[in-house]
């Protein structure tokens, strides 16, 4: 129902307005102010939904609830500037819970040298509800603008960092947003598109191809795979690369570059380790994947993380 | 517990970056871009404790959600600039209740010109939560930098805006915030302290009065009692005065000002009937009534809506 809401958002709610760069649709929307730009972006997390109370405890809430948010940052080749938050809390929710979550968030935001400057903390027969709103500029010297979900060229190399799948055992709520990474990478590097992998390399990365109006060609053998998607393999019906391909939450990095720059890239001494080519951009509107390059291709059938 | 948790962020989380000019404590906080200064707020409104969508239709809930934060943009004699939202849904919320919420939203937002560029929807097993931020610039040519709460000076007229009390009836959920006054008043007077009243009058002029190292003096003759308050108090147990001294979510402003300003602020052709004198600060640390000017006072008992 989201993408519903967000279709009929975008038909009936043009953003004509001239303080807005870019709204809704992408990681985040990007403001004018004065000379300046700014990234807006907004995230909340729910018990039940994105963390477990049972399972997780406070801190590792409130790390997540400002990491999601600065994930989105990252995506946008952005940095933090300022992070507000707030709670609703369960009524029996002491002092001591709150101070540890917010522990987690301040954390989170002193990782990457964020002041949290407001919140609104409130109370509900409910349970608890995470949201933080991170306001971002451009790094120094970046060598474009703010990256866009819909930046993407037939021809581009589709980059992602780190290893895919089974985020659900750990990296889930302990992950760490790419903010260095695309510091870097927009400080020295043309890139046309990005976004993170929130809801699935396969959802994520379709998003861009028809933003981009392309389609994309992956490989299953470029795909990185990680150590937790092999473990949950071992006893769960999915293989690794379903798990790498169709699971959610692993705030990983999406990049599309030319293919020159994308080399430059994964030449790089600094990041180049960090990222694994997997495919390309395509002319027309497929989304294709295929055993290795060059071998025949078959449409890749989109299927996702659901909360 | 949120005044004693705000009371421990204030304490052992300063902000000594450069890029907040003030942070958690005010009705918004101000951070430094460029050449540029923004307010930053967020508030969350939860179903059972700020509206009850067992009365108010959603159209309303939307509307409120956004009000709350413009009416705290107002309280910095701010304007806002864009608005991020986000909502957790309940399960069986359908796209036509999502579509009525948001058309609240951007009723409010149209009201005064600000975009709504971004925002997030869950859904959970829990009841509705809306949330807004709202992000808000200088006026044209204001008189003075944003105000605070901080900023009362002992002598200082305390002035409020419209009718108090009783809110609950309707006012708390149709409000109108006072953006416009407030920008009226930036351009044109000094003001030494502003808040929006949430809690109550009592509790809000009191944390002006606190921040401020100020005693206060109201009169209960001046004090504007809103229909809705005398309404109540037929078939209740408080007062009419009672109601407008200690009921939450009129979301009125508080003004602080010195006397020759307030003055010229009360004869105003264009705003002055908007606002009341009520009393002004004081040397020391008392929080008293008076039945009217020059009559012996007393303490003031503080007492406020909770939620």
């Amino acid at each position: 129902m989201e993408k519903e809401f967000i279709a009929w958002l975008t038909e009936q709610y043009p953003t004509n307005d001239r303080r807005v760069v870019f709204g809704i649709g992408d990681d985040a929307a990007v403001l004018n102010i004065g000379q300046n730009q700014l990234v807006v972006t907004t995230d909340s997390i729910a018990d039940g939904v994105h963390f477990d109370s049972s399972i997780h405890n406070l801190e590792q809430i409130g790390w997540k609830a400002i990491g999601v948010n600065f994930s989105d940052v990252a995506a946008m080749g952005a940095w933090p500037l300022a992070v507000t938050v707030n709670f609703i809390c369960p009524r029996d929710f002491r002092l001591e819970d709150l101070q540890q979550l917010f522990g987690g968030m301040k954390r989170m935001a002193d990782r990457f040298e964020t002041p949290i400057v407001g919140g609104d903390t409130n109370r509900w027969d409910g349970k608890l509800v995470v949201g933080a709103t991170v306001i971002g500029t451009a790094v120094e010297q970046p060598k474009t603008g703010f990256w866009k979900m819909f930046g993407g060229q037939p021809g581009d190399w589709i980059l992602v960092s780190g290893s895919l799948g089974g985020s659900i055992t750990d990296q889930h709520i302990a992950f760490e947003p790419r903010l260095e990474l695309a510091r870097h990478l927009i400080q020295n590097y043309f890139i046309h598109a990005a976004t993170d992998i929130t809801d699935s390399l396969a959802i994520d990365l379709s998003a861009i191809a028809i933003k981009s109006h392309c389609g994309f060609r992956i490989m299953e053998d470029r795909i990185p795979v990680s150590q937790a998607a092999l473990e949950m393999a071992k006893s769960g019906e999915r293989t690794p690369l379903e798990h790498a391909l169709f699971d959610g939450e692993d705030f990983e990095l999406i990049i599309c570059a030319p293919p020159d720059v994308a080399t430059g890239i994964l030449g790089d001494d600094r990041i180049g380790s960090q990222l694994s080519h997997i495919g390309q951009l395509t002319d027309g509107d497929q989304f294709e994947i295929c055993a290795m390059q060059n071998s025949p291709p078959r449409l890749l059938e989109i299927r996702g993380y659901v909360h």
